[in-house]
């Protein structure tokens, strides 16, 4: 009877993730931090408490899909559009710095290797993991300093959210690329003919929401409809057009932001998440983590991968900021508070993972980044915040 | 990339759902019957856009727990003690002639066998199903009609609940005995030892958490437990003591029914539950159920099936009431009260599926007697209580 052992599985799960985020959360570190940490105590690395599964593997999917719908939710179109092109410049500039450090940091350990080579990919991949900022850390840690709606603090916010986007693109970009069969004209196409029909796609939904919410607000079918579409772009976007799924997500999440009840969406989809998708999704990263293989070259590369990838977001966004004319000061509150990393590091690196392009041995890596980058943000940003006005 | 397929198969499966489950609403019949429909729809006998799968099934079974959870949540103790006797003695008629009388029909239909015999099991199993009165349905009518808090009102409800008890007992009993290993001394054995021990280990679980409550009110942890206990009692019965899964869940219910957070704990079992686990559960039963292979026997006995499950609650439930000093009106009104039917016989049937005892062609005869039985006590209901006042 192998169901029932499932049950076994999903409660030591929740309980143990629980347990850890809470006490990651009592010692000021992400929450997610204290969950991956759960599934590596529960996994080979310790207790061997539980085993990946394909059913933890497709529940762990679908939390990712349901993650990136929710910050996808998240996203304030018009926000975006006010801030415009400074956010839109700091987001590049820390986005492809990074990306170049990163891709140079893996081949400064491992060898330089022509374009277009697995091992080329792999670096760039690398690079990959760097870009994207974690929205939620540095909007909480704005809110808690009483700056979210200051110039500063919203160039910062738009900045990361961009950040993201841009981030996708690339993770698209070089995912595509690692097919062998298919070149990257084809792969360029087929992604850029994605955006578009999802552009169309995306009215055309848009509107019927938001007809179906008028009629109906705040009831269950408007988070149900909703995900049933993140759901499908997903799919669409990963079957038919070689675009990773989470992108199709994201991007259902961004169309359905404006509605008016996109906060009850975010809510519901929230609480699915927090109780078994999330969990089941951050510990099986844990899972599949067996620290007892680390070696010492792995070690040293996590090590450095934490600090190109702190550097570069800092030297990136802030020396944008510099040039758009913030003062010295200011442009280091942007770099310093751009240089979190969250959930969508993870996510990026699982997709790797998943796509045969790099080993779970680079978890280690992103969670050491995941977790000294959020603990050192609220830190240095309260001290560059208090020290003296600017 | 079979991982990908799931986001499909979940997009079908929550949008058909929810459309079949608001037109069941909008014609005044359960919502549970639409979601069902929805699975007869995609399933096999019609579109077949939906096969059942190992994730499928085992999100089902996460699914039947939940349910059974909160309904175990949603029972309230010092009620049941209160209109204790009467209530008792209704459910015990209401469970024991259904139970008779439904293995009679099987046993005139298929022949009679000797006790202990498979085809004997299969008997009694079919009057098993017969034996759980639907709560919510009950007291949604109830609650419509403004009778609720009458005394008749109060003497219904709980001994719908009450019924729910003794039907779970007789389940557990049944699903022991079809083991040809062990004997019914040693089923009885172990059942009775899992439930004195579940009794102590629920006087210590409930302390535990009411002083967790206590603390953090209204906290995501509080939920997180609580769902573990129930998966981890859920397992504990089934593995070590051969008492079904679902008895486990339903027991951890009625344990935590009494927290202060115990409706915070059941609503966000119950978003959990309709976005999710409960429209894949329902509709998994319709992708299990294949129209296109019923004979004529099948169809003229569930005929009967529904016809002998109205007509013995009515019997049971309201001779019992007469006994009792109950007015014939009154006690018809009891008996109708009691005749609904819902999620609990569907999933006392599924059960019956996975043991081996019955086959999945009676899913019919459940399915429609669910979805005649909450049409008819609505409108019979209504008729009793208005016609003249008793």
């Amino acid at each position: 009877m192998e169901t029932l052992d499932i049950l076994m599985d999903m409660a030591v799960i929740i309980l143990f993730a629980k347990f850890f985020a809470l006490l990651a959360r009592k010692l000021h570190a992400p929450q997610v931090a204290g969950e991956i940490i759960a599934g590596i105590i529960i996994g080979p690395t310790l207790l061997n408490l539980v085993q990946t599964t394909d059913f933890l593997n497709e529940m762990a999917e679908l939390g990712v899909i349901l993650l990136m719908f929710s910050a996808g939710l998240e996203t304030d179109l018009r926000e975006l559009k006010k801030s415009g092109l400074k956010a839109t410049l700091i987001a590049c500039a820390g986005v492809f710095l990074p990306l170049i450090l990163g891709t140079l940091l893996y081949m400064c350990f491992y060898g330089f290797d022509v374009a277009g080579s697995p091992e080329f990919i792999k670096a760039l991949f690398i690079g990959t993991i760097l870009t994207a900022t974690s929205v939620s850390i540095t909007v909480q840690v704005l809110k808690e300093l009483g700056k979210i709606s200051t110039e500063l603090g919203m160039t910062i916010m738009s900045a990361a959210i961009i950040d993201d986007v841009i981030g996708i693109l690339v993770l698209t970009a070089v995912i595509g690329m690692k097919d062998p069969s298919s070149s990257i004209l084809l792969v360029a196409g087929k992604t850029v003919l994605f955006f578009v029909l999802a552009f169309f796609a995306g009215i055309v939904l848009y509107q019927v929401m938001k007809r179906i919410d008028e009629r109906y607000p705040h009831t269950r079918r408007i988070p149900i409809i909703s995900i049933a579409i993140a759901f499908i772009m997903s799919y669409v976007a990963d079957r038919y057009f070689g675009v990773a799924d989470i992108t199709g997500a994201f991007l259902a999440g961004v169309i359905l932001s404006s509605l008016k009840d996109s906060e009850y969406i975010e809510r519901r989809v929230d609480i699915n998440s927090y109780t078994f998708f999330g969990p089941v999704f951050f510990a099986s990263i844990g899972l599949q983590t067996n620290l007892r293989t680390l070696d010492s070259t792995i070690l040293l590369f996590s090590l450095a991968f934490v600090v190109v990838g702190l550097l570069s977001k800092i030297a990136g966004c802030g020396g944008m900021g510099r040039i758009l004319g913030y003062k010295g000061k200011d442009a280091l509150r942007i770099g310093v508070g751009m240089m979190t990393r969250g959930e969508v590091a993870l996510i990026v690196t699982q997709r790797g993972l998943k796509a045969g392009i790099i080993g779970s041995e680079y978890f280690t890596a992103v969670i050491l980044l995941i977790v000294i980058s959020s603990l050192l943000t609220p830190l240095l940003l309260k001290a560059l915040f208090t020290e003296k006005t600017a």
